[in-house]
């Protein structure tokens, strides 16, 4: 079949929209139809050449929604019409990462996927020409049909909005599970955010979900305070505005120091205070941002030695098979909040202006609608 | 009253034997005749002067089991005739660390054990000339008679033998306790332990006391394998012989990494390989050792957001009042071995030839005997 998809053609360049031709499913695989797509810095780190090991060219995306169109030889688990997330992070519920409670770093695909191909290594996207694409993080949502390993699905009702729920792939359960999944933050606890970007505010109002005291968020920039209150921030710090330390304004602030910390940026530097702004005894720090390729982060060891823990959290430390229904559940239930983090709807034909919104800094999530 | 004592008159000298002046315990306080005492890497940390803290006079010592001879005004839990053994972290049971079952850093009589004094500010050691000698970490064992508080001392049974479970005082309790308390390593877990000394060992045999599957040793002197290896040592590495790269042989050794590594050393580089060495997903470091002051550890973010934690043990996570008396039944028990690692008996005039066996690498532990 052929549809329509943006396509990152070679790196640094723009998106180009274009007809595409789209293989069927093969055994295991899925055809969905994308019906709303958000735009993530991840795609943009790919997108423009930052990424050491982007591939070109692909369809990029891996923040979707949309709906069942076909299902390929030996899929049980899904049918023609359920609504469907695509997850970067599959669940087979058979490795030996699914079958550890530990981890959410199903394998499964992981080496395929990472290729830019499905798990028989072939890809199904092509140009016209027919020069292969790749897939994109297993996903490639920026295409208004693809198709994805049944175990890289998860099923959601069916009366969510995909104009929302798309924003559930990624940042929302990266956010809201980092509190819940990784740090499995308790009632009470006081708790230190750094970066009020999607991330930051998805989770702060995880922390909200599970009854912190405290949540304390850090940003440079003063005109997130308002929006982040909104989300269940009960304290703002402006590093700028701070006299002298900002870890020990940090440890005061919070009685002595966070129960949790969470890095919300990226910023190796802001990782280290995020350490140590943790609480001696038993402070944990949390490191969800992603770090530019090669860097590093430092500390003193006894700073662990005197009880802080230093941990990391991908996709939310979420099974997506099993925790992405119910964190729709939850914007359903009106647990958490999706919409006003929604800043902006374009047309695919739009996509480049969602990349340009992310740099300007005026958008929180733009989400492309099909 | 007076009593002998190894004397540390001032940072990088042998320790001086003399008889010094002792004052009664005051209120919350016990007089202890000490009667063994382990000789410890901290000790010798304070003594050369390499520790940046180091007070001086002091009587060092911290390795201690002993009998009590007479309590303070208002000591409930201690009489007189009670076995002890001297605890570098107390536990007073009421601080907002007790109080929190994630940590045993008590912080009750911290500052003033800081300072080398007892928590009403002033020292019960003094020189024959009436000079002021400065307890250390709330112990100073490398006397015949001391004074600590209450809630610095463990009761234990009367039937163990000091000379043995003083070793409890430190370092069977920081080994052990890790592996129990800190990282709560699960029956079949597969283990790296990086260092066989002291810590190493008891690591080693925490580790086979919970059941541990695979108890990989690491050392660059191969004549520490047949002896790690009675602890219950399954693997020995020797970093000298790996061709290429230890991380990755470790990895390839465990089975894709360990479920838990233990840096028994104190060097940051080797803290860096326990970590990358950890099982991507769920892999937990814990940093026993201690760094030379201003060192700092490093590793990229990555290695944390792809499931690896990086933690610290300090006195292996024991409430000492709580736990020591367990590890000494262990040991009465026969669960745990201490006596071969015993390997020097020394007098209090001999102390010194203790440092000078430590420096050569020939004691894993001596021992003074009053």
């Amino acid at each position: 079949m052929k549809t329509r998809a943006a396509v990152a053609v070679e790196a640094g360049k723009p998106l180009e929209m274009m007809e595409v031709n789209l293989e069927g499913p093969r055994k295991g695989e899925v055809l969905v139809e994308i019906k709303a797509t958000g735009i993530c810095h991840t795609d943009e780190f790919t997108r423009s050449g930052d990424d050491p090991e982007g591939l070109f060219p692909a369809i990029l995306g891996h923040e979707g929604a949309g709906v069942v169109v076909e299902v390929g030889e030996g899929v049980t688990s899904l049918e023609v019409g359920d609504h469907v997330i695509p997850l970067y992070t599959a669940e087979c519920r058979e490795c030996e990462y699914c079958l550890n409670p530990k981890t959410n770093l199903c394998q499964k695909v992981r080496a395929t996927q990472g290729k830019g191909v499905m798990p028989d290594g072939t890809s199904r996207f092509s140009m016209p020409d027919g020069t292969m694409i790749h897939h994109y993080m297993g996903c490639s949502t920026f295409a208004n049909h693809t198709v994805l390993p049944e175990i890289s699905l998860a099923k959601v009702r069916r009366d969510a909005p995909f104009d929302k729920i798309c924003y559930i792939g990624c940042g929302v359960t990266t956010g809201v599970g980092a509190v819940i999944n990784t740090a499995k933050v308790e009632p009470g606890s006081n708790c230190v955010v750094f970066g009020l970007g999607g991330i930051g505010l998805n989770v702060i109002q995880g922390l909200r979900l599970v009854g912190a005291d405290m949540i304390v968020g850090v940003d440079l920039n003063e005109d997130k305070k308002s929006f982040a209150e909104q989300f269940g921030m009960t304290h703002f710090v402006n590093p700028k505005k701070v006299e002298g330390d900002l870890v020990a304004h940090l440890v005061e602030l919070t009685g002595g120091g966070a129960d949790y910390s969470f890095e919300c940026i990226g910023n190796v530097n802001v990782m280290r205070q995020a350490l140590e702004c943790a609480h001696k005894g038993w402070g944990e720090s949390i490191i969800i941002g992603v770090a530019g390729a090669g860097q590093e982060i430092s500390t003193r060891p006894f700073q662990l030695v005197t009880g802080r823990s230093w941990r990391g959290s991908a996709f939310g430390g979420a099974r997506g098979r099993t925790d992405v229904p119910k964190i729709v559940d939850w914007y359903m239930q009106g647990k958490i909040d999706i919409d006003p983090m929604i800043t902006h709807k374009l047309s695919l034909d739009d996509i480049n202006e969602g990349f340009e919104l992310m740099h300007a800094g005026k958008s929180i999530r733009a989400v492309v609608e099909f």
